[in-house]
């Protein structure tokens, strides 16, 4: 095997050949900084998917070392992530209890199918299927999953108990809570939410104006979140809140991330099947989103069907390392990125602190305050919610306002599943309906030029003896009888019509369908006295119609342009 | 009410007006010769059906007088139907046994119900979602529905049982039982169909030969399968085979057709209701493209969503008459047109012509051996199978060929329900497929001229500096990525490149998700010092881009040709 089969089969050959002092230097600042960052969140996000805290670590040490083997792009970072453990969290619930042994295991069994899924993607090229989530669908589905988490994690929050997943279920619950809301939990996590929303503006100016360096201010106002949770773990043990009821995270073991096996059971994998898929092509899609934008920024490339794979091997690891469903996350690969990260290897650093974490600092969060991560994980969902693109699409297209507002709607009263579902199905079908009922103008030459437009909003020249129409759309069996239907409908009209030419310049395909209404359009012009030209047909298309009859039986003829057609057949309107 | 009003409400009212002796003297003939071809199809469909004969003509009354109050069509002839029939047999077997009185009310029941999906659909006007049933689709759908009537038919003409209902069932099924054939049932049953088969080109001709005038040997030829049925219940009764175990109709109730009622049960009704659609739309799509094809000849037109209501009129007739699902048959309509019927009075008088029957004829049914109904229809059905379909498919488009070989080969395994849903779904998602990848060509300027072409496919001048690309399919949410990917790639290989042209001649709409597309390739090709360009935008395209910021923010110019876009950027291209 050459080199360069290796480097293509592996995209780290790529970047290591090239790895020098500097870029290790760069390399290990990022590290650190995203470690330090990454450490909350993955206890966070764990939580959020109904799992233990030390979860969360496992889930970003494997899957950071294989993305940096198999992933094509620089920086992104790849571990727990906020709608992904949302759709953890739902799926699994349906089949087991939190905090039981099989809660887990089914974590385990998620994310080895889904990173199995990923991998049969990648290698068979389906990437582009993911391009049938649309942007409003996704749009609508991130806003509601990150309004649906932060209603979940504001009964944490408050410190009250409420029943029900979805989102007007916990809004009703939160309200008819409130009389019994714990209050210094309350406290703790709302005094932690106001500071994590000021540390994101304030903090840094705030050092700055202390005399800090411009790059140490910048790397501590990042590590803000993580001084919030420790003072609030260090006064919750002073003042001992939680014996009055304060909940913490509690012992977390130390130690390795521990070797697992996803449960082989086919009735379970079937059952997960779905929620495996759609768990799978939203992370990808994320994923592949964050990656793209920070890629184009320095003019290199990720490439989709390699992602998959390098997504599917993360999944498959944070399986077998006792992890769950993961995939990369925006906001720690902006860090990553902003952080100065050159290669993958900064991810594997990122790796390397984590684990010493999970074997040093476990201790150290027993008396961390679960309103405290909860806050995190409400203030950095809350910029994920977009309710502007319901305004930009109503002004854009109904369509894609409807195909938002169903994914929006039905994903919070239903859930992440059948909100998704909701929303693919609902934007193919406005797809295919708005190409079912395609434009056809009647055009007509634009006096002293070569030009033909709608005859309704030009002042053109026409002839009884001729009829022009031009077909804004591909001719497919779902909008094939369209065509027939105006035809007919124009020959019923026009007595004197001897020649109807169809402008094909926006036709750029003509199935079996069409092809078959043509020849019935073809037939019926026939038997009515009534030739039928067609005009600049693109080539792929002609290519296809010379391998049928269609044209040998044509009783009219195919011209170039459009031009040429009416200067044939009605001379009278080009003079 | 102006007769005008009442005329656009009542189809009728438009040739009733003009009605006069010589377009009487036509429909009745018409008349006479489809009531003679009718009786035994009625009593054959029936059967197929499951029903007991008389319901074959019940259906074949009330739905025909209907039709002509509210049918666009002069010609059509409303009634059971094979197609449908098979479906109505599938869809009532899940329920009822042949047979039981529940059969038959449940016939009714789906008559009615589809009677309603049809009128619903012509008021609401939604005769278009029948465009989502492609060619391929319907022809594949059609062949193998036929191939399984045969089959099933073939059972009662070898008189041996068979259970199992799929196509490859019924062959296996026939093949094991060949010791076990019924000898005399199947002479008769067999001697009838060599008859029939033989009667449509031979009996002409002979007839001609004996002398007849060409009109009333054309009516007897017509009426050769009657004759048929009849000489074989006369030999029946003679050699008394009723009693060596030959099935036969036995007696048949004469009578009006009952007054009858569906079973309100919404837990029924909720089960039919995919079989019930299927039926409404695949009667609705064979009785359109009869109608249309007929009036055509005489340049007439139908309008769809009238015969929707028409159709609807018909079946919700046929549900409280006794009958069955109906729509408008092709043989019968073929034989009407022939005839020389002129207006939809001659289905009026068929219905008077089948209700007589009903009252007197019954007793003459007796004898009838099943096997000589079946007989019909297996001679009627093969005539609708068209195995060249694949052929034509295959040399056209492999995207054809496949919805047609997938809808034929689940129909035959599965049945006709699984067999339609398959097709509809594949031929969506083959044609949501290929707009998912769109031919993007980079184009050049034809030396000497100002058009544009594919650099891979002729000699053009192109630009270091300078791109071009054409794409050849409406932007939306599907497709859009590709497009990026590509400028991505295209930037990355050139890194003069300073100006990217879109050529949007073919783009026939862009959608939200294309848009934000757009302005993410807009985004990245200015981080890369490259400025964005369109040209050739079409007017609808345009009015919608101006209400967005995209404009405003393009770093490029919008020009109207593609020529002037290149002569203003790069134009030691042009000179």
């Amino acid at each position: 095997m050459s080199v360069r089969a290796l480097a293509s089969a592996l995209p780290m050959m790529e970047w290591a050949r090239l790895y020098h002092r500097d870029t290790l230097a760069s390399d290990l600042v990022a590290a650190v900084i995203v470690t330090i960052m990454l450490i909350p969140q993955s206890l966070a996000y764990a939580s959020l998917a109904g799992l233990p805290p030390e979860v969360g670590l496992y889930a970003s040490i494997a899957p950071l070392l294989l993305y940096a083997v198999f992933g094509t792009s620089r920086v992104l970072a790849v571990g727990p992530v906020a709608v992904v453990s949302l759709m953890t969290a739902t799926a699994i619930g349906e089949h087991a209890a939190i905090g039981s042994a099989q809660y887990g295991t089914i974590a385990i069994t998620l994310a080895f199918l889904s990173g199995t899924m990923l991998l049969l993607m990648g290698l068979l090229r389906l990437g582009f299927l993911a391009s049938f989530l649309s942007h409003p669908v996704i749009s609508g589905f991130i806003t509601a999953s990150a309004l649906l988490i932060a209603a979940g994690q504001l009964k944490v929050i408050l410190g009250v108990k409420i029943e029900g997943q979805h989102f007007f279920e916990l809004v009703w619950g939160l309200i008819s809570q409130l009389g019994k809301v714990h209050i210094t939990t309350a406290a703790i996590g709302l005094s932690m939410v106001a500071f994590l929303f000021w540390a994101r503006r304030g903090l840094k100016p705030l050092l700055l104006s202390w005399g800090l360096p411009t790059r140490l201010a910048d790397a501590l106002a990042k590590a803000g979140p993580v001084a919030g949770i420790a003072v609030s773990a260090v006064l919750t043990w002073f003042f001992e809140w939680h014996q009055t009821g304060v909940r913490i995270v509690g012992s977390v073991p130390a130690g390795l991330p521990p070797l697992s096996w996803p449960q082989w059971d086919m009735a379970l994998w079937k059952e997960l099947a779905v929620p495996a898929l759609l768990i799978s092509v939203v992370g990808f899609v994320e994923s592949v989103s964050v990656g793209q934008t920070l890629a184009a920024k320095r003019r290199q490339r990720i490439e989709p069907d390699r992602e998959l794979v390098a997504l599917g091997a993360s999944n498959v690891g944070a399986a077998l390392t006792g992890g769950f469903p993961v995939t990369g996350g925006f906001a720690r690969s902006v860090v990553n990125f902003d952080a100065g990260a050159q290669t993958p290897a900064a991810g594997a650093f990122t790796a390397v602190g984590i684990l010493l974490a999970a074997l040093l600092l476990t201790p150290a969060l027993y008396y961390v305050p679960q309103a405290t991560l909860s806050a995190t994980i409400v203030v950095a969902v809350l910029s994920l919610v977009d309710l502007r693109i319901l305004r930009i699409t109503w002004a854009y297209s109904r369509a894609d306002f409807s195909a938002v507002l169903v994914t929006l709607l039905v994903t919070l009263a239903a859930g992440v599943e059948a909100g998704l579902i909701a929303g693919v199905v609902l934007s193919l079908m406005l797809y295919l309906f708005k190409t079912s009922r395609p434009h056809i103008a009647e055009v007509g030459l634009v006096p002293g030029t070569e030009h033909f437009r709608n005859v309704l909003r030009h002042k053109v020249r026409v002839s009884p003896h001729l009829a022009s129409l031009r077909v804004d759309e591909s001719l497919y069996f779902a909008n094939a009888r369209v065509l027939e239907d105006r035809v007919n409908a124009l020959v019923a009209e026009r007595p004197q019509l001897a020649h109807l030419v169809l402008q094909c310049s926006a036709i750029n395909d003509i199935d079996a369908s069409a092809l078959e209404s043509l020849e019935a359009i073809h037939q019926r012009l026939s038997d009515a006295g009534v030739r039928l030209h067609l005009s600049e047909v693109k080539g792929p298309v002609m290519d296809r119609l010379q391998k049928t009859d269609f044209l040998m039986h044509l009783n009219g003829q195919v011209y170039l342009s459009h031009f040429q057609a009416v200067s044939d057949l009605a001379p009278e309107m080009v003079n």
